[in-house]
């Protein structure tokens, strides 16, 4: 429980009402009771300040709401976040390393580490304080984590991959597999070794069932403040820009440079070998088969600039139609011809 | 070990020849020995009748083939199914809470539950009778399973979720893994809390590698009878209808709603905030930008009417030809109003 | 360690320089240092051979560069991976069966065979000599896995299914996963039982959280020295030919048989039920509708010959300019028609 005035504090707004009174919970404007703080996202939403039995709602300056405790805030939606975090994350509970947990004598445990049963801690591992591994995390030998990391349930980290601080990793994800390089040989293929790395930085965020691959030769890198979401594909000796969102299902090839503060949409491909700069955001679905230059836009596959995409894609169930049309001027044009040819 | 007509009552379907006869297995119809049942899937097959070793076959009414002993029913693929589990499937064998396991004491286990070696069951869990938990699978503090449910090895179940009756769940699928979402913060990101749930209702299906993410606030849920098929990705606070199909690979956006009786095929990828009616179709690779109603089937990228699309696409590859055409086109009228004008 | 004519001979190859020059390590050309062996993959980079530090350089034949140590070989890509695996990878070590691992009784294990804690190996399993369990990988009853493998963390292999010798599984794989396939019975959906297997030949790679599904009836099978990189989809009854390889997130549908040396790029869907001939290329994203004859190179979805596609899609942006035209042609070819009639 907070008062809303200390939750004005947390977030830097200003309260409009009874900054005394009692928070227990965030909720949706409509569903929230009493205790509740809601979050006005939509203008369009305002008619239910009216109606929410919401003890606070927090919005934008110049919103106005008689007999509604406000909380003014320049950032709603930043602010929901710090609130929820105040008033719902409790930190995960410290266990210690839990009877059926694997810690090889040669690792290094800082204070206040919790590794649950099942887990796999090899030799030469360093765990950073406050770190917590959920059940069935693997971290193959001479893999380092940072402080303060959530490495949820059935992670692996293969050899010598290096963790940042403060890193969430959810269920399933893997870093540090071998990245996919084969030389053909005349019949089949040989493998070549993958003897690089993994390096994630500080504040990284790594989706469920997602991919890292080691680099060949030397690192595959994830910036700090990256947010990669689930079932992701990095390949090998990919290098990702910091405070770069990945979504679902995106594949980057192998060797591709990121710049920071990108957006790649929903089951992206990005070929290899190529640089992205900063600032890019590609639309859902979207194939960059080339180097792009920072600061722009792009859809399709292969990507094109957005707005081309937008206005093409208008067009595409127009195709037969126009295959058609073309046909029909063609022929009247041959008539047209005729005609003056015999005129 | 069934014979003929039980295997009759069990689908309802009649015999036409030996209703006696031992059936021990199923086979294919080109693979199959005595003392298998194979069945006609197609009519074209149907010459294999004559030749086929098998002591009996499924058929639909109205074929006919003499001195072959015949199931005749009104579904044969369904018949197929019903005489595959009763020949086939074995329930899994009743191992109690193996050593090896970490069952919290806080947990409530029902009767019969079979918990093997590696799995992790978090305080007040609470275990359906006849559930089996295959090795590794983790079941953080406060989830739900229900009765009758396989969870498959590897499976993660994060704190709170709640699974129904005879739920299948395949190797490594996660369960309420962070949605995610993030907050600009200027710099970069402010990681809003998760603090929903996921919800699985009875007689779903989920696929290996699955992520089914926990919403912001409320609950993520998958519709009675789903099936989800591998390395499918379901976004937080997404609502799945009841018997809605999804194939290998699809991810399904933030805070959309499909309806009943929906079929997305592979890889396509539905946006956020957005809402599907019932019994639509989506082909495979299909990007689905906005909200569609009831009963179409779309495909392309962004989605178009199916028939649409297909006749779109057949013009694709003539893009070039159409657009050297055009500039002839183009040519000869100038020529032709040079022409005029000169005449 | 290993001296310049030793590796020489391993690659077959010839030294020009010093064949007793030691060599310690495989680095890229510009971050090498003495101790080093380094190649030249671009002969854009041939400028950097007179400022390397490495102890030497794996060069084609014809290559020339006085001062440096050269090992000229017909194929430096396929050297440089030999020299990398000669230098760099060490064979796993052994350790038997370690504390924390559950094998059951009845199960075979050969010679040097290593099982990490947080394993189950169930009944019947055989597993050949020299194979390595990295920790909490899960083989159901009746598992067969060859001699030399190399199965990585958290690895699930589902009831029955056989793994070839030499073959390498990255973490979290999963093998034998139930077969997508329901029969609607009216207003749902019933599970058909998917009783086959999968097995996967001799030499074959397996990436991270890829899945590889068992056959309704019968077998999914890999053939001998496929590489399939992460979190690809193999669906039910699937058959992959010798020496193919599938780029990550590629999702093969159920019944389809691809051929041998087949390459699918990143994000490939292939339908269901239809058939690939040998060396079959397909760029990445593209969608392959239908059966496809040997030696082709395809792109797109539906997927085309890759020439068309390349010529279709950089016409595509070009769409609402070309609608525009054929209007404006309509328009004079009207006006032109009604100055022809009045004239």
């Amino acid at each position: 429980m907070k008062m809303l005035k200390e939750l004005a504090a947390l977030v830097g707004g200003t309260v409009v009402g009874d900054g005394e009174v009692e928070i227990h919970r965030v909720a949706g404007i409509d569903g929230a009771a009493p205790g509740d703080i809601t979050f006005l996202s939509n203008p369009r939403y305002q008619p239910l300040l009216q109606t929410t039995r919401a003890s606070a709602v927090m919005v934008k300056p110049g919103v106005e709401a008689a007999g509604v405790n406000l909380l003014v805030c320049p950032n709603p939606y930043l602010a929901f976040a710090k609130v929820l975090t105040a008033l719902h994350v409790t930190p995960p509970e410290f266990r210690g390393v839990m009877e059926g947990a694997w810690v090889d004598p040669e690792a290094t445990l800082g204070e206040r580490v919790t590794v649950y049963p099942g887990c796999f801690v090899g030799k030469h591992v360093k765990i950073g304080s406050g770190t917590t591994l959920y059940p069935g995390v693997v971290l193959y030998d001479s893999v380092e984590v940072g402080e303060g990391c959530l490495i949820h349930a059935g992670v692996v980290v293969r050899e010598g991959c290096r963790i940042g601080n403060r890193v969430i990793i959810q269920p399933k994800a893997v870093v540090g597999s071998d990245g996919f390089g084969f030389a053909p040989d005349g019949e089949g293929y040989y493998k070549i070794p993958q003897v690089g790395i993994v390096v994630v930085e500080d504040d990284v965020e790594i989706g469920a069932n997602t991919c890292l691959d080691r680099a060949a030769l030397g690192v595959t890198s994830v910036g700090r403040g990256c947010k990669i979401d689930n079932l992701v594909q990095v390949a090998h000796n990919v290098k990702i820009g910091t405070d770069t969102i990945i979504v679902a299902q995106v594949g980057i090839a192998g060797s591709t440079e990121i710049g920071r503060h990108c957006t790649l949409g929903g089951q992206v491909g990005v070929a290899g070998h190529i640089k992205i700069g900063d600032n890019v955001m590609a639309g859902a679905q979207s194939g960059i088969a080339g180097s792009l230059d920072s600061n722009g836009v792009y859809s399709g596959s292969p990507a094109i600039p957005h707005r081309d995409w937008l206005r093409a894609s208008k067009n595409f169930a127009k195709l037969p139609e126009m295959r058609k049309e073309i046909s029909r001027l063609k022929r009247q044009l041959e008539e047209l011809q005729e005609l003056i040819k015999e005129g």
